[in-house]
């Protein structure tokens, strides 16, 4: 069952180019249950190209060949891979007839760079006759190779509604595989590996993957097996024990992020949100807004970065600047509590991002987060080490957190804080 | 002076972890004038690890192998490449000792797992004996092996600060390599490509790049060769050439941005900048403050998602929002005239970044952005297509560059302004 990808183009092998592309097929084929054994990039170039193929035909029950079937003139793998296999390039007349409709629309002159198109390898059965990329299976000593075009979106769009669904009738996996991932923030990477160290032996069908995504960790369960209920079993039993071992830990699971998660906690309890951003600069409102439907539980922010802000639009008092400065709890205590929010929540944070404005008293990393809620507010300081930009990470994550945990359990205590 | 990069990680062969460091090392050999002929990505298996390692060694001059080297159980690099090459594992004091220290500091108990980090195969020169993450140097057969932390900062700096250093000195590449960068915003790909079809054939030794990077276009320009002066002039006349033919779609060159250029030219001016938010949600204010020193030139930025917020905050008058709606001319028109604003220069965007909210009058897209300046206020509609993120892509880069336009040459005319 194992297949292997090979992504063809100079532009990935200098690396301009992030080859985004493999990774989402290698992705949708692990999947449907297949195991990816080898990605490999290599450049424009006949004898790679042709190597390449060859090897992997010679160890693969499968190949994805993905790029250089444009009409430019460094497309050359029509022409390669013929050759390699020993083939003729034929004229494929529905290609052909769509590149001429194409030129009569636009008024363009016949071109022989776009006519190189309808060129195939003979035998190459075109996965999308009506589509416009020219992507199309050849099955080579009872290999199927698939050849891609490297566009993002075609390779997309050709992977899920071409290459899987034939693949399938290829070569059946008999594998079940199910997989769930879980958003954690607040635990190293090392510490999860060490917790998981039974649940890890505890089948051969299962995995645990450790993904750091700053700030959070990523912890992925794959149950692969033949046994349906076998796999579902594990896979069930697998999750709950995830669950209990990182506990509040889990900041989203699946598709949802931890500010989704909090949008759905403060729709639920029919509030909103409020947010003084000064050291985050935004950040903490535009992941807020990355959520679609945030109108519902977001009312508003305010970016105050200078003192001057800080006073006029949330009524900070000039005196506690003067006296404690705009990094101190005072300050941070009268942004949260400003009477410009009317919200039931509130969020508010100020810090020294750095690179420069740490002093003895408040290194760089100092930040102040303030939570507003109908009961009371707090402020608590953080410490977060790092660039300027992890510590506004840091910093919106941990205020996101903050008030994530409280609308689940009540308490008013961080999840998050590092030694000060 | 071909090289090769030999990724280890079953989340990266999954396709979990999209392979970025890769593309950062070849990017960085490629500009030093080294050629890479391959990347190859494998999992965590000790067969396709030893026999990926020993082709590599086989056909190319040097080799970069990355990740692999952590604490975690999955983290097999060393043991297989000792065995691989027939050497011991030795123990490294130095990590040693860093590694205790460091239980210490932070009160843990000794780990078997941490210790691993010290065990590495004989003759392996650390890179960076002072740093955390343990990346070495083994000369075997005379090919230089360098295995690096698969964690992307950490391989960062060790590609710049260690690598390529110790590699020049080992493997002259004798090659001078110019390479400069230039951020476009308002053309399309294709577009540029045609505009540089005499510059790409003028000279064997200059390659144009185009890279999209959404919302902009990255254009790149490469000169290699032997001849220094040869090199060098070719790049100048191509750089004046590229500044000539993209004219004021430049936003950016080099390690500027379109934020970073925009604070220059505010600094300039001894003038700031404030900002109010509606369908962008924080994305400009994010933009701005990733500069560093943004407080120079940055006064402050509200987020009014909701209509109360734009009254509240804005002073944006109840009938405007009754009469015209919170996505029109004059709502957007009070907002960036508001009286909580007393910075010379002020931006406001309200709009429909979608997937709902459209309507026939104002579909999924329309956005109105309004820009202050001491000489007048003026209010554009837009209207830009693509996903809820790419409308608020397009909208915080419009309005950011239609200030930078507005700075060069005073013109109130925004660049960018797809068909409505």
């Amino acid at each position: 069952m194992y297949g292997e990808i090979i992504a063809i183009g100079d532009e990935l092998l200098s690396g301009k180019v992030i080859n985004t592309t493999s990774s989402f097929a290698a992705r949708k084929l692990v999947e449907s249950g297949y195991e990816i054994k080898r990605i490999s990039i290599i450049g424009d170039n006949p004898k790679d190209i042709k190597h390449s193929l060859l090897t992997a035909i010679n160890r693969s029950k499968f190949v994805i060949i993905t790029g250089g079937l444009g009409p430019t003139s460094d497309d050359i793998t029509n022409e390669v891979v013929a050759d390699a296999l020993g083939l003729k390039l034929v004229l494929n007349q529905d290609i052909f007839n769509r590149i001429i409709e194409v030129e009569k629309r636009l008024g363009l002159k016949h071109s022989k760079m776009r006519e190189k198109l309808a060129w195939l390898p003979e035998g190459a059965q075109v996965l999308n006759p009506k589509g416009s990329a020219a992507g199309y299976l050849l099955i080579y000593q009872d290999i199927p190779l698939f050849f891609l075009p490297g566009v993002p979106e075609q390779l997309k769009d050709h992977m899920i509604n071409q290459v899987l669904p034939r693949l399938n009738k290829l070569i059946a996996t008999r594998l079940v595989v199910k997989q769930h991932l879980f958003r954690t923030f607040g635990l190293q990477e090392t510490d999860i590996n060490e917790m998981f160290f039974d649940l890890e032996r505890s089948s051969e069908l299962l995995t645990i993957g450790y993904y750091p995504n700053f700030p959070e960790v990523h912890v992925t369960i794959t149950v692969k097996g033949q046994d349906k209920s076998l796999v579902e079993e594990v896979f069930d039993n697998g999750c709950k024990e995830i669950k209990k071992i990182l506990g509040d830990a889990i900041i989203a699971e699946g598709k949802d992020t931890l500010e989704s998660v909090l949008g759905d906690l403060l729709i639920k309890k029919d509030a909103q949100l409020s947010v003084a951003e000064s050291c985050t600069g935004g950040l903490i409102a535009k992941r807020i807004t990355s959520v679609s439907g945030a109108s519902n539980w977001f009312d508003r922010s305010v970016v105050t970065y200078s003192n001057k802000a800080k006073e006029e639009i949330l009524g900070v008092s000039t005196k506690t600047l003067e006296k404690y400065g705009a990094v101190s709890k005072q300050c941070c205590y009268e942004m949260v509590s400003t009477s410009a929010f009317k919200t039931q929540y509130a969020l508010a944070v100020t810090g020294i991002a750095g690179p420069t404005g740490g002093s003895k008293e408040k290194p760089v990393g100092t930040v102040f987060i303030g939570l507003k809620t109908p009961e009371k507010t707090v402020v608590e300081r953080f410490w977060f080490p790092g660039s300027r930009i992890k510590v506004q990470q840091l910093t919106a994550e941990t205020a996101l957190d903050w008030l994530r945990r409280h609308l689940l359990n009540g308490s008013y205590i961080p999840g998050y804080r590092p030694a000060q």
